[in-house]
């Protein structure tokens, strides 16, 4: 570990002032007066506002193991005036933020750490509009993938990016989310035009403009690519204008067994150099497939396998990890794919000497990769196990040119990796921009910097 | 026209300082002292500066008709060494510096403004890594995207981005770059993966991480998408990692000629939307299929025509104009499909109204087009009408949720439009940037804000 060390390393950077402002939770139940929800009540409507223990609870916590805080209040924001003017109280108060889309982020992300204001975004559900001629459409923070692929199947498209989860997709902006897929049509960072963001002093801006939604642009800094991921840090997203893609005429499903790891990513580079345009490169180890055959009733092969043009592997595991046991444990690494053979057989070998189990579940055109821990909640030195290999499973991807997150983000679960995996200057240069947009540091506040 | 409201704008902003700052030629001039001057040569060799005026001419304008400014001073660095203390000389004395790649631009981004040193990093032509399992390879700030793929050739890759001239790839990066073939590869904003940056107090920091080059990830905010576009305004980029693809086994190319544009673009759509995976289509009107035939002793129909897969209809139009004339001026809109028969209608009528001739040449997969006005060196009132229209082509796009610039960027060209075009919140977050990152305005002064 290297908290101490990163602790005085914190001390030693120029932009340190905005991420160490530290709240505590008394200081801040202190702020949250009964003045102050009266405030809230005033901005958002009666209905609007609940300090209820059970709300409080179930938006305190995502589907991750990271430890639990409940927010003091919770805010349902109906429209972005609401946003807006709940952003501003807060700021001039000084009291945290957490916005709240669909609640199934992976690392903490939306974990009220030190108390203050959840500001649950999911009832602002209008899809503004569809623009089948341009392949977009712009949807409110609440609208997820689902609900909007429902709703504009008869035009023929569909929005690809598939997190697994039914999240928001503001809320997929919000985490840089990818999922199975990406290899044909790439990750949200791609297929983002636009987005309604409003800043810690309330501004509203639309990051490529207001009304624009052009496939490309050159015009000024991009914005949208710094919101994008930022993880509520930076401020809230209440409108995206996203790519959307024709539904393919008709998907061809394969699955291959092979002998060991490296012959499926040698397909896999072969496959992709042959300019074969994939939907989806999906990787099961041999635990995975046995795991899917116990579950499904099936007979597979039990090898290392790929799925060609699969459909909801992940999904179909992480359901089965489910009914067995509890909400899994899921890592996320990501390489480059020429180093995942070595990756893959090294976590192999962590996971059965820390006397673990959990199928392996890959994207592997990207190099990402999952291993689905079942937890047992009664024992909590299997999960300190499970954070111990999850960790030295980034350091190693780090070491092979990758990163410790693919697609699930930074959170509260990986704030130390990040500092390790762009280095001190780096991270400093993510802290002035921080300081820039949240001087006051009210915006989910412990998220991507500890 | 709205310069004064702008100035005035600007000086209600809070983040003004940064960009506010001015540098007088005059005051510049003095700065760049024989003592500076020395300094630069004890830290790159005596070699490597110049203030000969053939080469400060030289480093002072791109191939746009903007107002041209020699730098007092030309340094070609050989490392990333050199760049971070060159920088930090500057940031310290307060001496503005422009970076220069291949001088290759069409927004004046490269033009000396006040004077100052221009960092010309052409010489550092070190192709770092290709690895080709992995579809990418990282190059230094002087390499050019033709002798990378002559480089890489036997590897069966190459990076398909071609903004027409041959540009180097860091260049390219500044300003956000793209090209025919982008409806098929995407812009440069897709294509980077991770870059070695110079920070103006001569910090140097890899966006992604020093050695990361995986396909995604999702840790901290995306620097790598902050400096892509951001045309040395915020630091030099020293180093890119970028993606590579299979090179295409064949390609097919068909001509298609129409009545209208209005047909043209309905059949585009249609192709996209059949998920056909184009490379290119590009979009020539009339005016530009006559001027092909008059050079190319071509009798192709003089009607609205797409070009699918064709290769090298820009470069040979440019070329074209080149020869006849002088090097030509282009526009660089950019609109969602759906408004392109109109923009493109709209905007024959204002070329004509403004008794002008210029072909029009559209990347219409993308909604970017450009008209190719031959400039006569001799008519500076020619040059006026031009810009002119050149202005409310932009006004137009933007009110049809379009940007003014699709690629070529804002440089010193466009920087009232971009006000426009983001919004007073807009322009603030992107200055709240700018003075985050170059506190001292010493990073291309006069570039995206005026």
């Amino acid at each position: 570990m290297f908290s101490s060390r990163f602790a005085k390393y914190l001390l030693s950077l120029p932009c340190k002032s905005a991420v160490r402002r530290r709240f505590s939770s008394q200081a801040v139940a202190e702020k949250v007066t009964d003045g102050f929800v009266e405030d809230l009540r005033n901005v958002v409507g009666k209905a609007n506002v609940s300090t209820a223990e059970a709300v409080r609870d179930q938006h305190g916590h995502d589907e991750s193991y990271h430890p639990t805080k409940m927010p003091d209040v919770v805010v349902f924001a109906q429209s972005v005036d609401h946003v807006s003017k709940v952003v501003k109280l807060c700021n001039d108060t000084g009291v945290p933020l957490i916005p709240f889309g669909s609640g199934t982020g992976l690392e903490g992300g939306i974990n009220a750490l030190k108390g203050g204001v959840c500001l649950d975004v999911s009832q602002m559900t209008n899809i503004v509009n569809v623009n089948a001629e341009d392949f977009d459409c712009t949807v409110e923070s609440g609208v997820t993938r689902n609900a909007l692929n429902s709703f504009i199947r008869d035009t023929g498209l569909w929005f690809p990016v598939d997190p697994g989860a039914d999240a928001s997709l503001c809320g997929m902006c919000s985490t840089s989310a990818s999922g199975t897929n990406a290899v044909r049509y790439g990750t949200m960072r791609e297929n983002v035009l636009n987005m309604e963001v409003v800043l810690a002093n309330g501004n509203v801006i639309w990051t490529a403009g207001e009304g624009k939604r052009t496939k490309k642009t050159s015009a000024g800094y991009n914005l949208t690519n710094l919101f994008v991921g930022s993880e509520g840090t930076l401020g809230i997203i209440t409108k995206a204008t996203i790519r959307l893609y024709g539904i393919p005429e008709s998907t061809v499903a394969a699955v291959v067994h092979f002998n060991n790891v490296q012959e499926a990513v040698d397909t896999t580079v072969q496959v992709l150099q042959c300019g074969i345009p994939m939907a989806r490169i999906e990787f099961l180890d041999d635990v995975a497939i046995d795991a899917f055959n116990k579950y499904s009733k099936y007979d597979m092969k039990v090898k290392p396998s790929l799925f060609l043009e699969f459909h909801g592997s992940e999904a179909a595991l992480e359901e089965q990890i489910q009914v067995v046991g509890s909400k899994p444990y899921s890592t996320d690494v990501c390489v480059p794919i020429s180093h995942l053979p070595e990756v893959i057989v090294k976590s192999k070998e962590m996971i059965k000497n820390a006397g673990l189990t959990g199928p392996i579940v890959g994207h592997v055109g990207d190099g990402n990769f999952h291993v689905f821990f079942p937890v047992d909640p009664d024992k909590p030195e299997q999960l300190k196990a499970i954070k111990d290999v999850s960790r030295k499973m980034c350091l190693l991807a780090m070491d092979l040119n990758g990163t410790c997150t693919g697609e699930h983000g930074i959170g509260m679960g990986k704030n130390e990796l990040l500092v390790k995996e762009v280095g001190p200057a780096g991270i400093e240069a993510m802290m002035c921009i921080k300081k820039a947009f949240d001087p006051n540091n009210i915006l989910n506040p412990g998220k991507v910097f500890a």
